[in-house]
C-alpha cells in the first residue's frame, strides 16, 4: 500500500489549478495513456512545434451545421437519461459515470457493430481476461513505474497543482507581462478552458536573457522529471498566485487503482489500466488455440480504470471506462503485409501527418491508403489495413466523415520501440477528441513479459532449408545452477538467454579472464547475480538451424467506447423547428443499427381497444429482431414523437381508430417526420428493410401512401 | 485504508485450514453473498436441521447418463481454452480466470439469450453503473460492516483460519473420538472433500456434560460472532493440531477490495460486490425516464468481486466474476400481484421447500408455479413469476432439467426484512451449486439510501378519493434548524421525517417537557443531536391527502454467469466412443443458440482450389447472422471433427473434391455425428433453420440425402 500512503501525506483532495492536458511519461504507457483517456486537444508539444489545432479548429456544429448549443445537448443528454453522474444522491464522484437504458442500448449497439466488424469478420480470438491484475504484470509492463503523474501541493491551501503544467502557467504568464510592458500584442492561448485558469500576467518588463531562458524551459517542458520540476519552482521562485506561496516538492501519483488480492496484504495488485496485457500473457495458448498459424489476432472488450487527478470533460475523461482492444501479432519480417489489404487500398483516409505538424500546420489531406502505404506516409500494410477498417467502422456506426481525421503521433509521443502510430481522432465541442489509438508496438510487451517469466512468447516455425548459424552460444551446468540460484533459476537463465551477441562476447571474456562473470538481473535481489565457470560456458560456435524462432510483432487497435459514444451523439445531434418560431427541438438522428430502440408505438389515445393491436405490434417487431418501445402515456403524439427524437429512435408507429377497421398503421421517419400508412403487414416488412439498412426512406415512401394526419408539432417539456 | 492495513498485521497468506463454507453474517448481505459466490453445497444449519444434501446428491453423471470424469473434463476444457487461470505464466492468483475464445463466445451467447429473455421481453430498463463505489454508499447499505468472515491467524505457522469452521472441525473431532472411546459408530461427514481436511479424532472419553455442550455449541455455531468464537477457543482450549498452539483472536475481514478514489486517500472506495445498488441509487431517475408508471424492473449485466480467502473451486467460486441482476420494483399493496403471471402458472417447477429441509429431507416435489402461489409455498405472484421465467431461461440455454430444482432459504438464511428467497440449484459434480438467488426484498435498500441521503426514493401515486389522516406531524423551523445544523441539516431532517408515529409522540412529550428532544442520527458526529422547541414543532392533527407515497419492494432475480456456465458445460458433456475400445472422446452438446462457433467448415485438403469455396461459404453464414470457423489444419477430417465436438459446434461442413464438380457439400450433426449431402443453398437454408430452432437435425435429415463418407473416428490429440 505504499504508494497510497505516502500521498495520503502529501496530496490533499482539492483539484489541480490547471486544466491537465498529454502526459508525456515514459514510452510503454504514454502511448497507452494517450490512447484513451488523455489530450483532449491541447496537445503541447515544445513551442516551437505547437499544434495550432483549437486555433483553427472550426466552431461545433450540428448534424446540419447549425452552431452546436452544448447546453442544450447536455440538459437533453440528461433528461433522457442517456447518462448520468454516479452516486448522485450521495453527491457523486468526479469522473464516474453510469449509463441509463439509452446510453446502455446505445453502447451495446456499438459494441455489437464492433464485434462484428473486427471480430467475426476477421476471425479473431476474443479473450476476456481480469480487471485485477497483481503488482508484477504491471511492474514488468511498465506502469508501476511510469503510469505517473508529478504532482505537488500548495501548503497553505491544499491545492493539488500538476507540477508541468504549474511551472508553465506561470512562466507563460511572466513572459506575457513581458510583453505588456513592452507594448506588444499578447498572443491568445490556443486552449478556450486553459484562458478562463491560467495565471494572471502582470506588465513587467524582464531581462532579455530572462526571455530566452524561460523559452528555453518552456520549449522543453515535457522533458523534466519531477526533481528537475521541483528545481526550476525554487530556481524562479514560482509561487502559487492563488496563495503566494511556493509549492512543495513534486511526487509522483501514479495513476493505477491500488488494492490488495486475498486476506494478507502480500499480493498488491491494480484495476488494469488498459485491456492489452491479459491479451500479451496469453499469447502462447491463444497461439496453440490458433494451431500455431500466424499472422493472428486477439480482441478483448471491457472495463479498464485510471485514477484521473481531476476529471472534468464528461464522458471524455472518466476514471472508468470502457474500452475495445485488437492485438494482431504478425511476423516482424517480410515487410508486415497483410493479406487482406487489396480490399482496402483504394479507401481514402483523411491524414495529418507528422511533417505537417511539425511545420505547425493542421491542413489535413486525403489520400487512398495504398498510396499511403506506398509512399511510406503509413509505415506498413497491416498498420494501413486497420486505419482503413477504422475508418470503416467509424462510418458505418454514424461518424460524421466531415468531423473525423486520422493524426500521426509525433516522435516525442510515442514508446522509442514504436514504428508508427495514428489517432483517428473526432471533432467535438471540446475540440479533436483522439477515440482510436492504432500503433505498431514492436515486440515490446512480448519481450519484457518473457524475459521477466522466462515463458517462450514465440513463434516456432519450421524452416524449408535448414540454416547454419555461427554465434555465442549460453551452456548451464544445471546441476551447479540450479542449487546456486535456487527460486531465482528460472529468472537468471531468462536473463542469460536473453543477452546479446555482443553481451556474451563480453560475458565471455569475463569468464575466462576472472572465472566468473556478473550479470544485471533486475528481478532478483540485489539487481546483479555472480556466475562461476562451473556453472556456464559460453562459446562461439555452429549451430544447424531447421526452425526460426522469432517474437511476433504487435499492431494494436485501442477503442475508448465511452469517447466515440459521446462524439457519436454530438455528431447525430440536431435541433428542428429553431427557425419557425417555436422552441427548437432536439433530434439525434442515428443510423438504425445503433440507434437505442428502432421504433416508438404509439396509440393514439389510452382507449382499451388499442391494447392488444400494440402487444402484437410488440411481438411482431421482436421476432424481427427490432427493438421497440410503446408509449401509451397520455402526451399528444406530437410530444410522443418529439421524446423520442430525442431519444434517436428512427422509426414511429402510430395506432389510431382507423387501425381498428382496416388494419393500416402509419409510420413515421424521425428525419423527414413524413408518414406513410399501410397495412401493417406492409409496414412490418418496410421496417425490416430499414432497419437492416436494405431500403432508405425516400424508397420506402415513394412505394407506399403518403399520411399527413395526427402529428401536431408541440415542444415537448 | 485501514481494515487492509489491520490485517496486514493479523493475517499471513497462507489458506485456511478447512473447507470455507455458507457465511452466514447479517442480513443485508448474508443473502447476496449466498446468491453468488457462497455455498457450494454444504449448508451447515444448525446440527438439528442439517441439509442431507451432499449424502443423498446422485454421482454426478454426463448427459448420457456415464459417470462424469471431471478430471477428464477439466483437462479438454483447458486444451480447448475454454477459461485458464489468470496470470499462469506468473504464477497465477487463485480465483481469478480469463475466458478464452470459446469460453468468452459461450458467455456472450448467454448474455445476449439473457438480455432477450428478460430485458427486451419485458422492456426492462437496463443500466450500466459503475463498480468502483465510494464508502458511503456501501456503509448504508451494511456491506462495510456485515459483509465479512471472523479469521484467526495461528501464530506459530501463519496460517489463516476462519474461526466458526475452526471451532466446529475440532469440537466435532472431539465428539467423534468420545464416540470410538464408547465403540459408537462414527457417522461419515457429509461433505466428500472436507473428510480429507478434518480435524483427526483422538478416541478420547468425554464427559456427558460436555459431549451436551460440545452440541449445543455446534447447533448454534452459525450464530456466534467473532469475539464469542474467541471465547469459544479459549475455554476449551482449542489448539490447531496442525501446530499445537491456540490461534489467535478472531478479527473481521471484509470481503470487499478496497481502494482510493482520485489523488488523495479521503475517498475510500471499493469494487462492488453486487451490481444491485447501482439500480437502487438510479430509481428516482428510472422511475422518471419510465413516466412514473409503476411497476418496472431495471436490469444490469457487469462484473462484481468479492476477495475470497481462498477461492479453489474453479469457476464456481472466484474473485472477480460477471453478474446479471433485475430489480423489480413494485408496489407491496395489493398482494404484489403481476399482469403476466396467467402466462406462466402453467409451468411446473421442481421445489425443495424451507418445511422439507427442517424435516432433515431433500425430497423435491413438482408443482405448477399457479399452485404454489396459491397455496402460500411461494409468496407471492410476482415472486413467482420470476422463478417460472428463470425456469424457462436456463432451460432454453440448454440447462438439463433433471439437474435444477429451486431451493428455499431457510429462515435463518435471509434477511430478516426479506419476505421469501428461492435459489435455482443446479446439480454438479461439486453437489447442488446455486446459480441464480431470486428474493423478494422488501423496501429495504431504497428505505436505507433515502434515510441516508433525504432523496425521495418513493412513488407518488393520485389517489382517485383524498384521505383524511390524524396522525403526528412534525414541523421544522428552517430559520433556525438550518444554522443550528449547518452541514448536516439535510441528514438530521431526513432523520426526523424517518421517525415512527409512536416515535413522534415520545418526542413530543419531551419537548413538551424539556423543552427540548434528544434523536439518535446515525450519520452526525457524536450519533446524537438535540433540538429545541424554537426550531421544531410536533402536533397531533389532521392531514388531508391527495397523493399516496410509498416505497416500492423489490424482488430481485440475480445470475451468477460463470457458475451457470460451468454448470451448463457440465449438463451438456459426455464421452463418444469409450464402450468401442477406443479412447474415450468428448463431446458438448451445447444447443446451436449457445454454442460457441455453429458450424465449422472443413476443406478435404489443403488443396488451393478449395480456398475461394471457403471464403465464400464464411460469407454467406455470416450474412445468415451465423458464426463458423474454418479448419484447413493438415489433421485428419475425423480428427477435426473430434476437436470441434470437443468445443461444442453443433454443425460440420465438408468441402471435397465432388463440391468442385456439382456444388455439393456435407452437413454433419455434432450429437448423432451423421452426415447429409446436398446443393450448397439447400445445405444452408438447413442450417439457418437448425441455429434459429424452428428445426430438429431429424426433420432436416429426413429431407435430405444421407452422406456416409469420409470422417474416420480417430481420437485427437
Amino acid at each position: 500500500m505504499k504508494p497510497i500512503r505516502s500521498l495520503t501525506l502529501l496530496l490533499s483532495s482539492s483539484g489541480p489549478h490547471f486544466v491537465p492536458r498529454t502526459h508525456r511519461c515514459a514510452p510503454a504507457t504514454c502511448r497507452r495513456r494517450l490512447t484513451v483517456s488523455r489530450s483532449l486537444q491541447a496537445y503541447q508539444v515544445p513551442k516551437s512545434r505547437k499544434r495550432p489545432d483549437a486555433v483553427m479548429a472550426p466552431t461545433a456544429t450540428t448534424l446540419k451545421g447549425q452552431p452546436l448549443d452544448k447546453p442544450v445537448l447536455d440538459a437533453m443528454l440528461r433528461r433522457r437519461m442517456f447518462y448520468t453522474p454516479s452516486f448522485e444522491i450521495y453527491g457523486g464522484v468526479g469522473g464516474l459515470y453510469d449509463y441509463g437504458p439509452p446510453g446502455c442500448s446505445l453502447q451495446a449497439n456499438i459494441v455489437d457493430l464492433w464485434r462484428k466488424h473486427f471480430v467475426l469478420e476477421e476471425d479473431m480470438l476474443e479473450v476476456d481476461c481480469t480487471v485485477l491484475t497483481p503488482h508484477d504484470v504491471l511492474k514488468t509492463s511498465g506502469h508501476v513505474d511510469k503510469f505517473a503523474d508529478w504532482m505537488c501541493k500548495d501548503p497553505k491551501n491544499g491545492e493539488i497543482l500538476r507540477a508541468d503544467h504549474f511551472v508553465e502557467a506561470i512562466l507563460e504568464a511572466r513572459l506575457n507581462g513581458d510583453k505588456e510592458a513592452r507594448g506588444e500584442k499578447v498572443e491568445e492561448k490556443d486552449d478556450p478552458k486553459k484562458k478562463k485558469k491560467k495565471a494572471k500576467s502582470e506588465a513587467v518588463r524582464l531581462d532579455d536573457a530572462v526571455v530566452q531562458e524561460y523559452e528555453e524551459v518552456l520549449a522543453r517542458i515535457d522533458n523534466y522529471d519531477g526533481p528537475q520540476l521541483g528545481e526550476l519552482i525554487k530556481k524562479y521562485d514560482l509561487k502559487n498566485p492563488a496563495t503566494g506561496v511556493l509549492p512543495s516538492d513534486p511526487v509522483a501519483f501514479n495513476l493505477m487503482f491500488q488494492t490488495s488480492i486475498g486476506p494478507s496484504s502480500n499480493l498488491p495488485g491494480y484495476l488494469r489500466p488498459e485491456t492489452a496485457q491479459g491479451q500479451f500473457l496469453n499469447f502462447a495458448k491463444l497461439l496453440e488455440f490458433n494451431q500455431g498459424q500466424m499472422p493472428f489476432a486477439s480482441a478483448s472488450i471491457g472495463k479498464s480504470y485510471r485514477n484521473e487527478i481531476s476529471p472534468r470533460a464528461g464522458l471524455l475523461r472518466v476514471r472508468e471506462f470502457l474500452m475495445a482492444e485488437i492485438e494482431h501479432f504478425v511476423d516482424p519480417q517480410g515487410g508486415k503485409k497483410h493479406h487482406r489489404f487489396h480490399e482496402v487500398e483504394h479507401i481514402e483516409l483523411v491524414l495529418l501527418d507528422r511533417d505537417t505538424q511539425l511545420s505547425g500546420k493542421t491542413v489535413t489531406r486525403k489520400i487512398a491508403i495504398g498510396q499511403a502505404v506506398k509512399g511510406g506516409l503509413v509505415d506498413n500494410e497491416t498498420l494501413g489495413y486497420f486505419l482503413a477498417r477504422i475508418h470503416l467502422f467509424l462510418e458505418r456506426i454514424g461518424v460524421d466523415l466531415s468531423k473525423m481525421r486520422f493524426r500521426q503521433h509525433m516522435q516525442n509521443e510515442m514508446a522509442h520501440y514504436a514504428c508508427d502510430c495514428w489517432d483517428a481522432e473526432l471533432l467535438t465541442s471540446t475540440g479533436w477528441v483522439e477515440c482510436v489509438g492504432c500503433a505498431d508496438r514492436s515486440a515490446y510487451d512480448l519481450n519484457v513479459h518473457a524475459k521477466r517469466t522466462g515463458a517462450p512468447l514465440v513463434v516456432r516455425e519450421r524452416l524449408e532449408e535448414p540454416l547454419v548459424i555461427e554465434e555465442w552460444q549460453v551452456d548451464i551446468e544445471k546441476k551447479k545452477f540450479g542449487p546456486l540460484f535456487k527460486k531465482d533459476a528460472k529468472t537468471v537463465e531468462a536473463a542469460l538467454l536473453a543477452t546479446s551477441q555482443e553481451e556474451r562476447e563480453t560475458l565471455s571474456k569475463q569468464l575466462d579472464a576472472a572465472g566468473k562473470l556478473t550479470l544485471d538481473v533486475a528481478a532478483v535481489d540485489g539487481g546483479k547475480v555472480e556466475i562461476g565457470s562451473d556453472a556456464i560456458k559460453i562459446e562461439f560456435r555452429k549451430r544447424v538451424e531447421n526452425t526460426r524462432e522469432f517474437t511476433p510483432n504487435v499492431i494494436e487497435p485501442s477503442f475508448g467506447i465511452g469517447r466515440i459514444l459521446y462524439s457519436l451523439i454530438e455528431h447525430n445531434f440536431w435541433t428542428r423547428g429553431s427557425d419557425g418560431g417555436d422552441e427548437a427541438r432536439g433530434v439525434l438522428s442515428f443510423p438504425p443499427t445503433v440507434a437505442p430502440t428502432k421504433v416508438l408505438i404509439v396509440p393514439l389515445s389510452s382507449n382499451a381497444q388499442f391494447k392488444p393491436i400494440l402487444k402484437k405490434l410488440s411481438q411482431q417487431l421482436r421476432s424481427l429482431g427490432v427493438s421497440s418501445r410503446v408509449d401509451d402515456s397520455s402526451a399528444s403524439i406530437g410530444k410522443r414523437y418529439s421524446r423520442n427524437d430525442e431519444l434517436g429512435t428512427p422509426l414511429g408507429i402510430t395506432v389510431d381508430f382507423q387501425t381498428l377497421q382496416d388494419s393500416t398503421i402509419t409510420l413515421r421517419d424521425r428525419d423527414s417526420t413524413t408518414q406513410v400508412r399501410a397495412e401493417e403487414g406492409k409496414i412490418l416488412e418496410a421496417i425490416k428493410s430499414l432497419v437492416d439498412g436494405s431500403k432508405s426512406w425516400d424508397k420506402v415512401a415513394s412505394g407506399l401512401p403518403k399520411f399527413e394526419g395526427q402529428e401536431v408539432e408541440v415542444a415537448v417539456r
